[in-house]
Formats: C-alpha cells, sequence, structure tokens
C-alpha cells in the first residue's frame, strides 16, 4: 500500500505521487528472508521480489549491478559504488525502470517530468521502448550534451526560463491542465522502489557500512539507501543502520543551513526546496547522521580526485568524497571506518573543450 | 605459459606480445570446477580465479557485470548483453583492467598504444590511477568527443596523419626507437584473458546461446568470447560451443570479401588486417561459424532501433543486429534460436548536434 509519510492515510498501490493532506508517499509492504528471496540474475531483477511491481512488463535496459572499489583513504575505507554505470550513465534508472514498470501496469502511456538532466534522460530512454510520450521540462542551462542525448531519445523537449523550482512549476501546470500524468521523480514512490536496490546490492557486497554518503537535492537516493537499508532491518537480516549523511551543494542547502555562494559546479542537486525534506530531516535523526555542505571548489578538488581514480563522473558525484574529506578532517569519523560513497552520474556524457 | 598460436612455442608468462616466428600469443593455463571456482564478488573479481595475475595489484574501476537484456525478434530471442555499462564506456575495460594487473605485476611504468578511440580511452582511464604514461597513438579524425576525455584523463596523445594501420605502424616505430612497452590490444594476449569474462558472466546468464554475433577488427571481443566458451568446455562444464558469427564492416572486411564500398559508421572495427586473423578463421571453422558484412545503412538503420529499444551506444556496436536482421531474412538462424549480442561502445559520448 501507499502510506502517506505526513498523517499515514493509506492508498492502495496505484500510481499517485501524493496524499489528500499534501504528503508525500513511500510504498509500504511486509518482506522477509533476503537471502532466500533473491532471484538468480547478475542485475537489477534479482530483487524483483523486493519491487512492488508484477513483472508484465519489465524494460529492456535492465540496470547494472554496480562494482563497488574499495580505497584506504587516509584512516578510513572508501567504497566506492559506481552507480553511474547504468544505460543513460546515473543511478536515476533504477527509479525510472521501476516507474516506467508500474506506469505500463496502469496503462499510462503520456506523462510531464522536470529535470535538471539525468531524470529526464532516464526517463526519455526507458519511455521510448515502451511506447511512452515523455513531456520534459527543462531550463535554459540544461548542459548541451544532455540536450542532445534527449533529442536522440525523442523526447519533447519544454524550456522554461528560470530556476530549478520554476521548471518544477511549470511542469506541474502542463500536467494539471492538459490531464497528463506527472511522474516527478521528487514525489513519485516508486522511484524509491527503484533506488533502494542500491542498499540491498551494497549489502550483499561489501555488508553494512559504518557511514553513507550520498549527494541530496531532492532525495531520491538518499530516501532510497534508507529505505533499502531500513527494509533489510525489518527483515531481521541486519540489526543496525549505517549513519546516513547528506551532502549538499552550498547555496542550496536544505538540510544544512544556506550558505550565500552558490556551488554551480554540483548542478545535479541544486534543490533548494526538495518537497521530501521532513523525511530526510527523520533518517538523519534516527542513524545519528548529519548534513554536509560543500563548496565550488571543494567538488572541483574531489572530482580530479576521483577522475585520477579512473571514476569518469559527473562534478555532482563528487561531492561526497569532498564531504568525507571534510568529516576526516575535522576528526568526525572514526579510523577504520566503512564509508559507502554512491558515484551517480556519468562523466562520459561531459565533453567540454570540444 | 604463453603458447604461440601459429608455431606452438611455450613461453613464461612474461608481458610479451608476439612469438620469435612472429606468431600470436594465448594464455594457457589448466581449469577446473568452474562454479567451485568462483569468487563471491558481483563484478568482474568474480571471476579472478580464472585470469592469469596474482591479485597484488587491482585497479580501482573494477569492470561491472553486464545485464542481458532478452527480446524476441522475429523468430529468434535476441540477447543483447550490455557491455558498454563500463567504467570507460566500453568493452575493453575488462582487457585493460587484466592488462594493468599485469603491467604492474612486471613493473611496468610507461607503454605506447595505438587505437581508434574507445582503448585508447579505456587504457588512459586504467593508466592514471596506476601511475602509467600511456603515449597514445590516434588519427587525426578520432572523435572530438573521445579526445576531450583523453585529454581529461592525462593520456599524452600523438597524431598521426593517415589510416588505422598507419597509427599501427607509427605506436610500434615509438616502442622500438624509445624502449617503451607496447601494450597494442590488438596482440597482447592478457587482454583477451578479460574479455574471456563476458563469455563466463553470459554462460551463467542464459547459458550457452546458440549463436553468437561479435563485431570483429582486430577480434579481441571475438576471440576473448571463444576463449572463455572454450574455457568452459575444457573444463567440462559445457559440451558445446555458440556458433559464431564475425561481423565486420564493408570496405574493411577481413574474414569477408572485400567490398568497394567503406562503411564509415563504424569506425571501431575499420581494421582491414588484423594480426589474429587466422586464429579468428579457426573459430569460424571450429563452430560452424561465418562472417558477415554489413554497410552503412545497414548499420544506422539497426542503431536507430537500438536507441528506440533503450539502448544507447555506437555505431560499432549496432553491426551485431544488422548482421542477425541479414542472416534472420536468408533463412539462416533456425527458428526460437538464442542469439547473444554483445553491444560494446557507449553512445553517451556521442553529442553530435552540439
Amino acid at each position: 500500500m501507499l502510506v502517506c509519510s505526513r498523517c499515514g492515510r493509506e492508498y492502495p498501490e496505484t500510481f499517485r505521487l501524493t496524499c489528500d493532506c499534501g504528503g508525500t508517499f513511500l510504498v509500504e509492504r511486509e518482506y522477509y528472508d533476503f537471502f532466500g528471496n533473491l532471484l538468480p540474475y547478475l542485475d537489477m531483477r534479482r530483487y524483483l521480489n523486493f519491487i512492488p511491481i508484477g513483472g508484465n512488463y519489465l524494460p529492456p535496459a535492465i540496470p547494472a549491478i554496480t562494482p563497488v572499489g574499495a580505497l584506504q583513504m587516509g584512516p578510513v575505507i572508501a567504497l566506492f559504488k559506481l552507480e553511474y554505470l547504468q544505460p543513460s550513465g546515473s543511478f536515476k534508472d533504477r527509479g525510472t525502470y521501476v516507474t516506467v514498470a508500474k506506469l505500463m501496469e496502469e496503462g499510462i502511456h503520456e506523462v510531464v517530468l522536470d529535470s535538471s538532466g539525468n531524470a529526464a534522460l532516464s526517463m526519455a530512454l526507458y519511455s521510448l521502448p515502451a511506447g511512452i510520450t515523455a513531456h520534459i521540462f527543462v531550463s535554459y542551462d540544461v548542459m548541451l550534451e544532455k540536450l542532445s542525448l534527449l533529442q536522440r531519445l525523442g523526447a519533447v523537449l519544454n524550456f522554461v526560463d528560470g530556476d530549478r523550482m520554476a521548471v518544477h512549476e511549470r511542469a506541474m501546470e502542463f500536467a494539471e491542465n492538459n490531464g497528463v500524468t506527472y511522474v516527478s521523480h521528487w514525489l513519485n514512490p516508486y522511484f524509491l522502489e527503484g533506488t533502494k536496490t542500491t542498499a540491498f546490492e551494497a549489502y550483499e557486497q561489501v555488508g553494512v557500512p559504518d557511514y553513507l554518503f550520498a549527494p541530496v537535492g531532492s532525495g531520491t537516493l538518499f530516501l532510497g539507501l534508507w529505505k533499502g537499508f531500513k527494509e533489510l532491518q525489518e527483515m531481521g537480516e541486519i540489526d543496525r543502520l549505517p549513519t546516513f549523511v547528506a551532502v549538499q551543494a552550498s547555496g542550496y542547502e536544505s538540510l544544512c543551513e544556506r550558505s550565500p555562494i552558490k556551488n554551480h559546479l554540483a548542478d545535479g542537486i541544486a534543490i533548494p526546496e526538495p518537497p521530501r525534506l521532513g523525511e530526510m530531516e527523520r533518517v538523519l535523526d534516527e542513524t545519528g547522521g548529519r548534513c554536509v555542505s560543500v563548496s565550488e571548489a571543494e567538488t572541483g578538488e574531489a572530482l580530479s580526485w576521483l577522475t585520477r581514480a579512473g571514476f569518469l563522473v559527473e562534478p555532482t558525484s563528487a561531492v561526497v568524497l569532498a564531504a568525507l574529506w571534510k568529516l576526516v578532517d575535522m576528526g568526525e569519523i572514526p579510523d577504520g571506518s566503512k564509508v559507502l560513497l554512491p558515484l551517480t552520474g556519468s562523466g562520459l556524457k561531459i565533453t567540454e573543450g570540444i
């Protein structure tokens, strides 16, 4: 069932984004026996028994199980999870895979969404084979490389003159005025049912990490990771959660205090007013975690380091490493800690300098 | 040991490309009990017991286990293996991963290679964290997107005015004149030790396919796939090999008859004189396979189809589908056949139209 995160009201599992009270939903089901219910796939379908879709339609571009590369980093062990090795080049494919499967089950063939780029790319890629028309709202400052890919994938593009929040509002208006389903990954509870599989995988690969750093804009990865580990705990598979660290871009903080100088490099998390803010605050409380804000310079330095390590990612992906360095410097991470750092977006599509 | 594919002479397992007779090498070891020797990783390290490296140095950007998406295609079942979901965006990372591990074991810190793009990108990405200086020879018509990525990865670039064979010759000259190790993936036997893991994975995922279509330029994927399935057979794990179909670009054929019109789209396999030609001919003989040549138009049509299916690949990747269509039309593939089609290179780095 869908359960409202604000008022607790329950709804059937249709494609619905918000409660009558305005709150956001989580899909709640009872799962048990994690290892007993894994399917014998070496891709995301391995976890289908824990995903609320029927399986009548599964998109052909199946998300991969992403490798975890461990590197000693000063006193801690950094576990880089290569979430960018996905069909559209970002972790978003996990959420989109489940979303598109659910849309097909519900007979929905036309959708609207807004995105700074990666979510749009992912939705365009999965919509095309499903025969879903995707109206995508982007701002004029979307990366040209991503636009080129969106056009190749047949997305119907709508440009908005304004910031990320303005794009979000125009997309919602379009949906209302045209009676088209809005599939905002910011709100969509099925999206988190995809991103939660990152936690299942990480658990199989490295157990429960001591810390988990995730980039936080709208929180789709952060909350998905929390939901995955939480479900493992509810299944009795693990007895503790990692400490969650939410990493934000300076100037766009929602969980940390808002700073005056903007981090323009980490464009994927430039989301100052995420609708699931309260849920994220609860995760930080529950796991004893905290928020860290990183600057443009810190992001750039971490990005260079990642490139030299062989992780070819986009700038937003680097904020987790910048935040780890910061907390290690402050003596906040005990020696020997295992720290999971999902790297979220591919750097292959960035071709500046041509 | 290294065994010469031409004269059969044996050598110790150092980093060496050719026999005194001029022949190319395969690494020969005896393996047994496939499932009993798998390691509990969900990435390429799963197969480390079947790879001739010690494991003292393993590159951080571990190649992924790539998903296989099955689609009914007319009378046959097409099994698309998403080999492009790798750290540098192509299947080459499997070969490079093993090669760099071997180079580090041998204490080699400076190398030369030539490439049309993907192999260079892969070597640059894996050399950087290993502290290996990579001198890369490319022709002037290398894709700008790939050049931009190579520069970001700190490769030392050398441009050659000439075709793919001229680039190859200049790189060999540089290696000889400067006493620097030449790591041509065309010759390097350790490269095939990486690409063979594609066969191990495919076997775990879908069993032994009836047919296997691979793009063939230098043959590093084709021969790696053959070696992987052959080793499974030698281990007693399987009792038959798939029928191997070598797919080539028109105008650059080496196994098929050379056609007069050039396929410029499939630039990754524009290699008219591959050094391992004899070995590939033997694979076709042994498995009852054949060669198929595809035109630029056929490649483009298959590429569009793949994009619409959600497989965002580069043009060279599409030749296998074009070839499958051709053989199905000719009635050469029995109804119900399972056909493995590795998709080799990512389309994310192609941003034409910007």
